[in-house]
């Protein structure tokens, strides 16, 4: 398969190019390295995107910000960061890319914990992944062509519990590469509308 | 108590009212109706409705608008209607109330049964209540002044069936003064950082 990770130069992507290096043909995009530089805040960025792609298989998103703060101090401002960015970002992948993936394709997003088992400071990053989730259930009982769509909801990273522990205590981490499998089953296996827990 | 019923003149909104009327001072506030006009989408409109409210002891949202359209033709620009306005509605109501309602005060805010069954051309609906249910879980943790916050996920109204029933083939449909008794126990009870599904 020929695959595009977008953010593929993170913690998640890196792992999830590793893992599915070693069967597939791997494109990787971001905002500042990869293949092909993309800023998914822009629909005009994410079209010359997939044009400089050409058609794939697989289209995978690791990429998105959120600001972190305290609810008595989040601004509405804040709140749109996440919302134009992992959020929206991440929708319109899916919105300009359904016409550049091929019959049978897969989109898998990125979502998180959050949406579930909320932590200070995180209440942009739980309501985007709970949009997410609800979007990629919506999502996959419309796409056209045999299109699938899932969504991997890791928890906190191994790799990134020394700048984050003190926001996650008592959470379980998951090493990148544990995470990296659930988009392994996303792409090479067959479901669609899954929420892929990763903790 | 006194409570705002943000969106009172609504299906749902006249039912919480009348549930509610029988033991509390309701005060109603809406676009086009009420006692107080406030647009959601404004910040400012937000902040003056409640400098004439006074101080509440509850706050009920349930207005919001989202657009419905098959995903394969949805814009952006369409998804972005559902998020100013039902999701960063409701959250503003809440950041901007925060600083007007009693200690020990409530926030109950209105999602809905496409966060987790979803329909065609339900995708902006979908995404928008799947942000609300978890911006929810997460703001009950960090509320301050003991104040509590719970949503409230209607399935589709029996009041609307007229209107809605080819979307919502197979699904049960609920009565508008069902859906208020959770308003109910939002607002009288004790809990907080809970998704009452009235389905």
């Amino acid at each position: 398969m020929k695959i595009i990770v977008i953010g593929g130069n993170g913690t998640i992507g890196q792992a999830v190019v590793k893992e599915l290096a070693q069967r597939h043909t791997i494109i990787t995009a971001g905002r500042e390295h990869g293949d092909i530089k993309v800023d998914i805040t822009d629909k005009k960025s994410i079209e010359k995107m997939y044009q400089t792609a050409g058609k794939v298989d697989a289209v995978i998103a690791t990429a998105g910000k959120v600001h972190f703060g305290a609810l008595t101090e989040m601004t509405d401002e804040q709140y749109q960061i996440g919302l134009q960015n992992k959020l929206m970002g991440q929708v319109n992948l899916v919105l300009i890319g359904m016409h550049h993936i091929n019959n049978a394709g897969s989109f898998t997003l990125t979502s998180g914990v959050l949406s579930q088992d909320p932590i200070r400071y995180g209440s942009s990053a739980s309501m985007v992944n709970g949009a997410l989730e609800s979007f990629v259930l919506s999502a996959a009982i419309e796409l056209p062509k045999n299109i699938r769509i899932n969504v991997v909801s890791p928890g906190v990273l191994t790799e990134s519990m020394d700048s984050y522990a003190d926001y996650f205590r008592g959470f379980v981490s998951v090493p990148a590469a544990r995470v990296a499998l659930a988009y392994s089953k996303s792409v090479e296996g067959a479901q669609t509308g899954q929420i892929y827990k990763v903790e």
